[in-house]
């Protein structure tokens, strides 16, 4: 009898991690079901982002989910009174909690994929997190994802029925952005389609100084590879 | 000096154990921040006793959030062809989960709570569940609730920053449905302005048959206390 093809969810925001973790999770020989979030970012251009990479990657089940983050506030990616930084200062001062980190959102975003994960029997979840570069988000930080999965096993009916054991699947968290990115070059993804600024213009191309667009570029310089995506102003 | 108000938020549905709870946290000196999600339930008559509950415990913000659960279904309560059981069988198998739980609904509800907390600069949120009677939802038990509070630590910028550790707060957890209604009739509850019932007819009176309106009549019955609400059929 053939194995059965497992499932997976994956968190796909249109960027150039979570678009090199799920083609990390399809080369495992995953079925994907991708949960893309309207969370009231500015840079709402990532979630066409997140459309063209899943149908790059035929996912056949690809959901966007509303969610209105904006009536919170408390970040300058959901409030639009508070300026996204372009001065790379954030990117220096690795002590500090970047001003674009969005409160509680890979709590939410990854509970949201719990309950897809359990309407599907599926256990696995993947979630482009990345503590190496710009480790200044704490809920990409692996003792973050690892208490997320603890107490994701002690959440749902799925695991009390015994039908299986969650899994948050974190393959590029100790990469650097360069490594990223020549992983996903292997695996044939086209970043082309993939969004990362934070502060685009309106004819979405990227600003090439927020802190998104900054580690973007050193990625592709590391990789020694040129970036397609259009920029206003890239600052080498 | 005088000592600061302490926020709280407080997860409202319009039934009497989050109302009971929310007196609780009341009688104990915090300033209540009042969270009600219409997550697609077939019972969104509660939404209005969330707000009637918040209007009587003078709940200054109670933000009502839009979040839609029925796209995942996989509940009787969020999906309209999955009957809601009328026979008090559930009640009888507490090994059994019931067919109106909603998957990881309160890991999706308590996240947004911590956004909320977060941004408030709150660091208690206080909930309603409870594993006495009933105890057939995962996401009611206190180790679910633990694991909840130890990844919230791990969560947030206000953690890293060190302005203060969160706490979620269960004071009803291990009540019975009668001691709840007596603890929140000495706080002055009004349990009248609460809805209990999973599958109310279209004037709103509670059905008295699904486990929901059971286990609020044995909880009155026990405290020997009439209920107020409308039935259209309660069983004793």
């Amino acid at each position: 009898m053939p194995e059965k093809i497992k499932k997976a969810v994956i968190l796909l925001s249109g960027g150039l991690d979570s678009a090199t973790t799920a083609a990390i999770a399809k080369s495992e020989g995953f079925d994907l079901y991708g949960l893309t979030f309207k969370y009231g970012q500015r840079h709402k251009i990532e979630i066409e982002s997140a459309k063209k990479v899943a149908k790059f990657l035929n996912i056949a089940d690809h959901r966007i989910i509303d969610i209105d983050l904006t009536s919170f506030g408390g970040s300058a990616l959901t409030d639009l009174n508070i300026a996204v930084p372009k001065d790379g200062a954030d990117l220096e001062n690795t002590n500090q909690i970047p001003i674009t980190y969005v409160p509680a959102r890979n709590t939410i975003f990854l509970s949201y994929a719990l309950a897809f994960a359990e309407v599907l029997e599926a256990f696995d979840i993947f979630i482009g997190v990345n503590m190496t570069d710009y480790s200044g988000y704490p809920d990409c930080r692996a003792e973050f994802i690892s208490a997320f999965e603890k107490m994701a096993n002690l959440a749902t009916a799925a695991v009390i029925e015994n039908k299986g054991k969650y899994k948050i699947h974190t393959p590029i968290i100790n990469m650097s952005k360069g490594q990223i990115i020549i992983k996903g070059i292997e695996l044939g993804v086209d970043y082309s389609l993939t969004h990362s600024c934070y502060a685009p213009d309106e004819f979405g191309r990227s600003c090439g100084r927020c802190d998104s667009c900054r580690l973007r570029l050193k990625g592709f310089a590391e990789a020694d590879l040129a970036d397609t995506v259009e920029y206003v102003d890239a600052k080498k």
